[in-house]
């Protein structure tokens, strides 16, 4: 049976620009590009060349891609030619192979928004895409608010896609604009669609505002759209648009899908999506979602023994897909509700080969469970059990040993009477046998200790210059008098992987000190600083 | 027309344990309890009782509760009588209403997992109901992997369901285990297991792994399921369990199901859902999900500008339902109109009562702004706000002024070797002008820095003497050099009411004595401490 195939569009840095906190430099535009020609989708929307200067520059960039270049941009302006329409030919002046055009089709807001007749909209879908077929680009129209105003005038927003396509558009995009649209809606909506135009030229857009985008997208494609626009991520304005890092996966693996249709992503770019997704956020310097489908650093992870050493019977047990499938790694949580077959699987993780009849994995699982009754939690720190892991099976050199450590916090009146506040640590450790003492101020007493900890450690500083504090966790246990404090610290490096390691102490900056060693050394290990 | 019922299952405190770094302390899950209780879910899953401790506490923890009280557990070993299975005795002398049973419905699980004979399971599936049945417990039995074995074995899973209701279960779940299944199956599937048992007596519960699993639970509805399981902000195992905070919104603002179905969740708890999520997520010490639908802080925010002013225009053009239908805001480049409607609810929640046409409203809203964009939460520490609110209204005393204070913190070698901790703390207060110095030692500095404080506040002593801290939580906001440090502390006192306050500073500690200062001022307004 041959598969149809469906195009992936991706608008991630155009719609996916209106997220409230992402603002694409010209760098951040290119290096994104990159990934999504390397992912494989079928169309790049770059963005509105001349609505902004970034945008502007972007398409005048030089650039090698197998994706088709997109450009975004509004039909042209009612009672001015399409020639007369500055807009416009900014749009099609732009180095793009493609051109999507936003029309309106719900008659709602022709009137409200546009303040133009129907049949003024109308004509200047049908000038717009002519225009931009007679440039020689491939044209597309997105359908704002297409299943609203179908709702509202079904007819007018047939009327809409039907002039988009006579004119010689070669993709007609519905856009569930305001995301508040059912699959069951988008199934009906699609099929009227469908009979005025033709198979194959139909697309979705769809938002997440009621958690549905996905399932919109997969719904529009049953009823015949054979373009799906995305982004990565699921980035997007309010809740986002339909997840491309979702969707991928579940078109590729899901026989339901992958049985009637292909896409253009390959093998090889699937099973690196975590890593893409993960890079990702990387670039927009915000945390990965761990529990995201399929990519999510929790996406595949267990924490029920039962479960766990069902998993490890059988995977097919409690996964729906194999995690390296989609580039990601099985989790067997190391908690207190796992067992054996969790340790062994989590130490293979962090990359620890022992036998599993080694007499010492006994200590350590005894171990684990000791220190979790503690407080400390190693399925939030792996480097912290990697490290533990290694201290059991003795393979973790003493770089360096803290003597003591003071650090001070004082807020007084200054000479100006302002109040200010000011923190101080003093830190002595032993080096080789050689005493080093450091003194910093910081922002805060962990602070102060990790500048102080950090100023001096002998021959091991070079290993741990480019070390960075990313995030800071702090949680109560078992609440009252008897109170225990746990630390969570993540810290990276130029590579940019990323770590956690655990602190637990009745003292915060007990806690927190702990933490930080454990990170230093996790990081002299990692840069393979020799032992003393 | 008359409309269905729907119920709601609410499984955050059972299957949201099992999340990746939740770990629910006794506490947490009477305060969770609590708010599903408001919320107005009708079963409210409490956990194992008998599997570990905490649950087992928390049964036996006297409670309030609207919502029927439930009691997770599995079925009863093959082999052995109801009545010699300590683990189903354990769940049936629990303190709970109902009872719902984990059963086998995949045949390869029955064989693989169980080893079993497969009338062996559908033997233990009688049984088990049959003796919470007469045990006098509302019995409901979840078929694990029901949709991977439907598709495996139909007659098997249809016969494990239909055991499961004809020995007296009211309710028999589907459960997609491992997430894996499409809306189209699923609605094919809850229709043939509607075959064997009755309409209203159907349940869905659904996993995120590919995204769908709002849009999953949805579809079983349409194909005649009453009971929805989910969680709260879709905790759930791996990529969570269906959200009910986005489900919510759905089932009662959409026509699509508010006109053929009913919930029991009140209006007024629909419009607090915003506070209700980011409080769960304090409560988690963890971000919230900014662009979760319905409830996130940016499911609203527009960023477009042509977007913006077509909203003021006519909110209906970019907004699928109204933010305060929500308990949300609206946000916008231009100045925020829900703001004082907003705010004047959320002040008499707290018991500040104040006319609408006061002219400090407009300051104390800029203040509330002002302070959230520096990191203050508000929807977390309720007693902060109704300090900040009250102040605003000048109806807040200076009891006391801190002056200054200094707190210091040691690890070194004692006398015996051994490495110790000591950490010292030093306030000088005034009250009523009269200047005290006070000095103590704490497990902590921020222990410390409590501890000096609340010894000697002159004549307020008295009021303070039954103050106590019962939870401390740090986060790192907008991570990297610039990070603010964002404290809330929990404090409660004889009458056992608690309340949270926060603090924010680059340094901990000042973000903690903040909180701490915050948390007394609360208090002795509320032993109505006479003003100086």
């Amino acid at each position: 049976m041959t598969r149809e195939r469906l195009y992936l569009f991706d608008t991630t840095l155009r719609d996916g620009a209106q997220t409230a906190g992402v603002d694409f430099t010209l760098e951040d535009k290119i290096e994104v590009a990159g990934m999504l020609d390397r992912l494989g989708v079928d169309y790049v929307e770059g963005g509105y060349p001349g609505a902004n200067p970034t945008d502007t520059e972007f398409f005048a960039a030089p650039r090698t891609s197998h994706a088709i270049f997109t450009a975004f941009g509004m039909t042209k302006r009612a009672g001015r030619s399409a020639a007369n329409d500055p807009g416009l030919q900014g749009v099609l002046r732009a180095k793009a192979e493609a051109c999507c055009f936003v029309a309106k089709s719900w008659d709602f807001h022709v009137r409200e928004a546009l303040g133009i007749t129907l049949d003024e909209n109308l004509e200047t879908i049908r000038d717009t895409v002519a225009a931009s077929v007679a440039a020689g680009r491939e044209t597309m129209v997105d359908c704002e608010h297409f299943f609203d105003g179908w709702k509202a005038n079904r007819d007018y927003a047939l009327a809409c896609a039907k002039a988009a396509y006579e004119a010689g558009a070669r993709w007609v995009v519905l856009c569930d604009t305001n995301g508040g649209t059912t699959p069951e809606e988008v199934a009906e909506i699609v099929a009227s669609a469908a009979t005025v135009v033709p198979a194959g030229k139909l697309g979705i857009h769809a938002h997440d505002d009621m958690g549905l985008a996905v399932a919109n997208s997969l719904a529009a494609v049953r009823a015949g759209a054979r373009q799906i626009q995305g982004t990565l991520n699921g980035l997007g304005e309010r809740c986002g648009n339909a997840n491309l890092t979702t969707l991928i996966p579940t078109l590729k693996l899901k026989p339901d899908f992958a049985e009637r249709y292909e896409v253009g992503v390959p093998d090889e770019s699937l099973s690196a999506l975590a890593q893409l997704s993960r890079a990702f956020d990387e670039l927009l310097n915000r945390p990965s979602n761990r529990h995201a489908p399929y990519v999510g650093a929790n996406a595949f992870a267990t924490k029920a023994g039962i479960h766990a050493s069902a998993i490890l019977k059988n995977p097919r047990t409690y996964e729906h897909v194999t995690p390296d499938s989609v580039g990601n790694h099985r989790r067997l949580l190391v908690s207190d509700q796992g067992g054996k077959s969790n340790l062994l699987s989590e130490l293979a993780r962090v990359g620890v080969e022992v036998d599993r009849s080694d007499p010492r994995l006994d200590r350590l699982l005894a171990d684990v469970k000791a220190r979790e009754a503690q407080g400390y939690a190693y399925e939030g720190a792996e480097a912290s059990f990697a490290l533990m892991a290694k201290r059991a099976l003795g393979r973790v050199p003493d770089f360096f040993t803290v003597e003591s450590f003071r650090v001070m916090v004082e807020r007084r009146h200054n000479a100006l009477g302002e109040l200010v506040t000011m923190s101080e640590a003093v830190v002595k450790v032993t080096v080789d046998g050689e005493p080093l003492i450091t003194a910093a101020e910081g922002i805060g007493p962990v602070n102060a200790l990790d500048v102080a900890l950090r100023k001096d450690l002998g021959r091991y500083q070079p290993y741990i210059a480019d070390l960075r504090l990313t995030d800071y966790k702090v949680r109560i246990l078992n609440g009252g008098t008897e109170a225990v404090t746990r630390v969570l610290i993540e810290s990276t490096d130029g590579d940019g992987e990323a770590w956690t390691t655990v602190g637990v102490s009745p003292n915060v900056v007990d806690a927190s000190f702990e933490a930080l060693v454990d990170s230093l050394t996790y990081k002299l290990l990692k840069a393979g600083a020799p032992a003393p």
